[in-house]
């Protein structure tokens, strides 16, 4: 029997410019502990911006979101323009403000934001091919704003849940390791450090959804 | 009862140029799944140089090791000049080749290497105070420069392994997910990607070379 193949999309390489590491590498090992491979993709873009994780203030940089998010994939990346829904069986989004900077701009602009239009593309086609997406902490944002009408959950923060039901989706709250699954639209999102949570919430997390997206292949 | 408290030292944020991410955050994890608590640190200087993972090449940019660092830490991370033995029970160094070029020049020099005081530092206040050290990767190669007669495993690569004899080391070999410990130093150490291994024999090496050296407390 061939492998079930997940598509990863990352979004940098750090929580407050990029993808939430945690979340990322629980996700890939969670993938192959279900017996499962991935490949993980990357948009070739400029981060919005780079931000100093020691104090959290912006730095006069410029990085390339390909280019970081490939250090948590050990050089093992493509670019997201390679993604197709053919070339896998799920899709996979961890968090981090880079998805809500670098993917699309909800971190700016809210419910008004805008979207990066590969991973607009690679949503949609996931969408209506009806292969299952799995969206982690902040990501449900960004799948809410191209599909609209789902239900998700990013925990309980009142701004971003009200944010998500702004742009056409049902917020649904959640606890830590939690999933919420939307069955017609095969998504499944957890909150992870959406919520005041420590590495063993998220990698139950990330185990829950990704043993849920597995499941609905 | 007090938590065990184990000091986990970062060299940077992605294994070209730093701490390896993979064995990085599932160290964190195993620390948290065992039940003790961690405190992350790392050196406040400049890495050797930054590399791009996609394609390996040396990029013309300047990064600091402790502000890299904080991207796997997510913020919470000290100078490695914080860090005395009396700190923690134990001392834990996941690998990347960061540990062999900002910790240690090993990656340059080879046997010849020379270490960064505060690391050098840190390693013999553990020592000497009969703390357990955990070392994943190219690490050991790091702690056999600084201690001299000990033994070690980094797998089954020969040129490392003569590296670690030369440095008054004693190499043994190993497999995916084994550890090897020096009881009488109190060091455990283990090849995680120094062997062409998956993301799930990582998770199983820091498991395992973290409840070894959590027992040894």
């Amino acid at each position: 029997m061939t492998k079930k193949k997940i598509a990863v999309v990352l979004a940098g390489c750090g929580v407050y410019d990029g993808a939430e590491i945690h979340e990322s590498v629980l996700t890939l090992l969670a993938i192959a502990q279900a017996g499962a491979d991935y490949d993980i993709y990357a948009p070739d873009v400029d981060q919005h911006h780079v931000v100093n994780h020691l104090t959290g203030n912006e730095m006069p940089e410029k990085r390339n979101v390909l280019i970081e998010s490939a250090r948590i994939a050990r050089g093992h990346i493509k670019p997201l323009t390679e993604l197709k829904a053919t070339k896998a069986d799920a899709l996979m989004l961890p968090g981090g403000f880079g998805v809500a900077k670098n993917l699309c701009t909800f971190a700016i602009d809210g419910a008004g934001c805008k979207v990066n239009p590969d991973i607009e593309r690679v949503i949609k086609e996931f969408h209506s091919s009806a292969k299952p997406i799995g969206a982690l902490c902040i990501s449900p944002a960004l799948i809410t704003k191209v599909l609209g009408k789902i239900e998700v959950t990013i925990g309980q923060d009142e701004g971003t849940a009200a944010g998500i039901n702004q742009m056409g989706g049902t917020h649904v709250k959640s606890n830590h390791g939690e999933i919420v699954t939307d069955h017609k639209n095969k998504i499944v999102t957890t909150p992870c450090y959406m919520l005041d949570a420590n590495i063993m919430q998220i990698a139950e997390g990330a185990k829950n959804i990704t043993e849920a997206v597995i499941k609905m292949i």
